[in-house]
Formats: C-alpha cells, sequence, structure tokens
C-alpha cells in the first residue's frame, strides 16, 4: 500500500499552492509521487479540436493519448477515491486534495485571514498546517508556508526517511 | 478480452476523422468504447495555469484530477501499449490508433491522392477502407468513407451484433 495524505481546507486557503510546494520538496528528495484531486467542477482538461477532444466528443467513453514523454487517461464519468488509487503505480507517495470522508490520514490546512477555521476539530488531522495558533497543541502543528517541514513530516510518517 | 481493432495508415489520410465516425457509429448503437491514440509527438493535454498542470510542473509523475462527469490521469512518461491497455475499463471496444506492430487486428486506410500506398500488403489487415480499388480484393474492403459499414463489420468480427 503506497502511503498516502490527504490535505483538508476551506476552499480559498491556498490548498493547492500548499500542495505545489510540497511536490517540489518530496521530489527534491528523489521520490516518485501522484497527486489525486478531486473536483467539484466539471473539469475541462482537453483542447478543443486536438484528438483527444474529437474522440470524446465523438462519444468515446475512454480516450487514451500515448506519447514519448506524457500519457493522459480521460475518461467521461466520476470515478471514486478507490477506483482512482487502483490506476497508481509505481510511485512512493499519494497526496490528496479533496475526498475528505474517505479514512485517508489527513493535514487540515486554516488560514486566519479567511476567518473559516478547519473543517474539522484539530484532532481529526494528523498535523495542521497553520497560521492561527490558538489551533496548535493537540497533534503536529507547521507553520502554512512551511511546505518543507510538512514534507518531512510526511516522509517521516511514511517510514521513508 | 475486450475486442480490439487498430487502425493503420500513413499521416494525412484521414484516419483521426475516419475513427471519429466509426466512434459515432458505434456510439450510436449503445456501444461505450475506448480510444487510444499513439502520438509520437510531445503531448500537450492540460492547460497551463490549471491545477493539473500546476501538480505536474511541480514534478508529480502522476496527477489525477476527478471530477462530476469526467476523470484525467495524466503520467509524466510514455507507456506501452500493454500497460495502456491494462488500464481500461467496462467498455465494450477498444479502437486503436498507431501502435503498428503490437499483433492487433488492423483496418489497413489508404487515400490514393496521397500517393503513399498502405503501410503493408492487404493481406496484412482484416480489411481496408480505401478509395483505391485496385488494393481490394484479398481482404473486406471499405470505401474510405463508409464509417456505417466499419462500424457493422467491427461489430460482427467482435461478436457484438
Amino acid at each position: 500500500m503506497t502511503p498516502t495524505f490527504a490535505f483538508a481546507a476551506y476552499s480559498g486557503t491556498g490548498k493547492t499552492m500548499l500542495l505545489e510546494k510540497i511536490v517540489l520538496e518530496l521530489k527534491a528528495k528523489g521520490l516518485r509521487l501522484c497527486v489525486i484531486k478531486q473536483d467539484a467542477h466539471r473539469i475541462q482538461i482537453d483542447k478543443e479540436g486536438k484528438d483527444s477532444w474529437r474522440f470524446a466528443h465523438a462519444g468515446a467513453d475512454m480516450t487514451i493519448v500515448s506519447g514519448p514523454e506524457k500519457t493522459a487517461i480521460i475518461e467521461q464519468r466520476e470515478r471514486t477515491l478507490q477506483q482512482n488509487l487502483a490506476m497508481v503505480h509505481d510511485v512512493d507517495m499519494i497526496l490528496v486534495e479533496g475526498y475528505k470522508n474517505e479514512g485517508i490520514p489527513q493535514i487540515g490546512i486554516c488560514r486566519k485571514a479567511t476567518g473559516l477555521g478547519l473543517p474539522a476539530e484539530p484532532g481529526h488531522y494528523i498535523a495542521l498546517a497553520t497560521d492561527d495558533e490558538s489551533l496548535c497543541g493537540v497533534v503536529p502543528c507547521f507553520d502554512i508556508n512551511d511546505a518543507a517541514g510538512i514534507a518531512n513530516f510526511l516522509l517521516e510518517k511514511a517510514g521513508l526517511c
């Protein structure tokens, strides 16, 4: 089972940006990574007129475009987290954005300025990334910009360091 | 094993357009389909600035974006046909563009005006789609625009009608 961690926060917290920085940190340590993002919106990934778009538009339920440096698989339906995880291979760690209720160990992110707090109680998370010190004390607490610290924490949790 | 057919032609033959029309025909008959395209070029699927692009740019080896009606899986490396086929699920037929040397039953496509002929001898294919009658006689031969005829031929070959 590949070590898998989810990042939970209300929108507007800067979750994607923090995740990006953590990916950079973990890549610098040589890990192979998968990021899975659950998007509540209609995603538009393929460009109009491109072959993948043309096949999907003609009705293909799945389209795979496989090139020398990249492969894209586009499926015209929703997939559960478990179905997505089943597609992942050859990575050392999986980072997940969304899928709050799937039992994956979560890092809670909270930015004071949003005024929204954490989606759940601090004890619900394995660690927090926040600039709100009043939330700290229950679980390991990192500054919301401390991507390096969080990356090291994940490596430790995953038994990869 | 899902019935799998490949389409072989030199570039500029109108292979993608014919394949699009065949997808439309087969979808009209209620089939669930996957199209796999081998692209010799560097494919650029994700849009700059979108989350999938950001994660890939930060170094994620795989990125999965999963929405209510669509899921995109982007992997930053080449995959073999077998690896791609292993990802396909819940479809009735797989149509392949490219992968000429993988032993999949092939439809050969040739358009006279290109002056390029077929990539292999007519007998190499299970059928031809062409406007060059001189190639016909060895295997079933369809007009290069007869997407409906080719779709019916594939359904029959696959034992789906």
